[in-house]
């Protein structure tokens, strides 16, 4: 298995409503087939019915409205862009689950869930590369 | 806030356990301070306990062990490609939630999941281009 990863696909309750929280943070996508692609630089975002995704993928879903167990990471430049990024997703609909806040590893971050309870962390991480096009690069540690 | 993602964290039961699955699919990371980062082509995942994840985003963790409402896919070249991948992922300790079979949309595409329930898919869509690196990009529409 090759060590990359191609898209990662959200379960919604309403493809409109996700749409609409993605878009009022800047995102474009394109709906084929009640589901919205979204290009996320080297990979895709994904917006599809929770139920289809459950049915497609074998399980049956208990429509837990918990934490999931994993979060999504974009991260940013400078510890104003967390704020600034923390600030739009709220004023779009999202929830502030733990405000911006120094970190131990010497970075400053904070999290959001979207309407359909998907975890966003935002983070300034000095340690990490962030290339031009966006990739993130790792430390040699 | 940019259209791209930067890092996947999969909240993990076991550290050990989690990174070992993931190196017999032959992926490799570093470990540090509990955490391990694992550069997967242009993005990162990183395996870190789900406890700590669901208190850093500000969660109460239910711990369910049910669907999370989210999947990762790692898409490949051909059809062979996706059974020889989910193959492997069982041979790993994997659960196949759903075998591989032909898709709606004219792929071929089967899912596991992991040790701690993340849900991936293996997946051959002929309308998505896969770079030489391994970067996912979607069709005109």
């Amino acid at each position: 298995m090759e060590q990359r990863v191609s898209l990662i696909t959200l379960g919604v309750a309403d493809i409109g409503r996700a749409r609409r929280f993605y878009e009022r943070l800047g995102w474009r996508g394109h709906e084929a087939e009640e589901t919205v692609f979204i290009q996320a630089g080297p990979v895709a975002v994904v917006l599809w019915g929770r139920a289809k995704l459950a049915e497609d993928a074998g399980f049956h879903d208990e429509g837990t409205d918990g934490f999931g167990g994993m979060a999504i990471a974009h991260n940013v430049r400078s510890r104003e862009e967390v704020d600034r990024v923390l600030a739009e997703a709220v004023e779009a609909g999202a929830e502030l689950s733990q405000p911006a806040r120094e970190t131990f590893y010497g970075g400053y971050a904070g999290y959001f869930r979207d309407p359909d309870g998907h975890v966003w962390e935002i983070a300034h991480n000095p340690a990490f590369t962030l290339a031009a096009d966006g990739s993130l690069v790792l430390p040699e540690f």
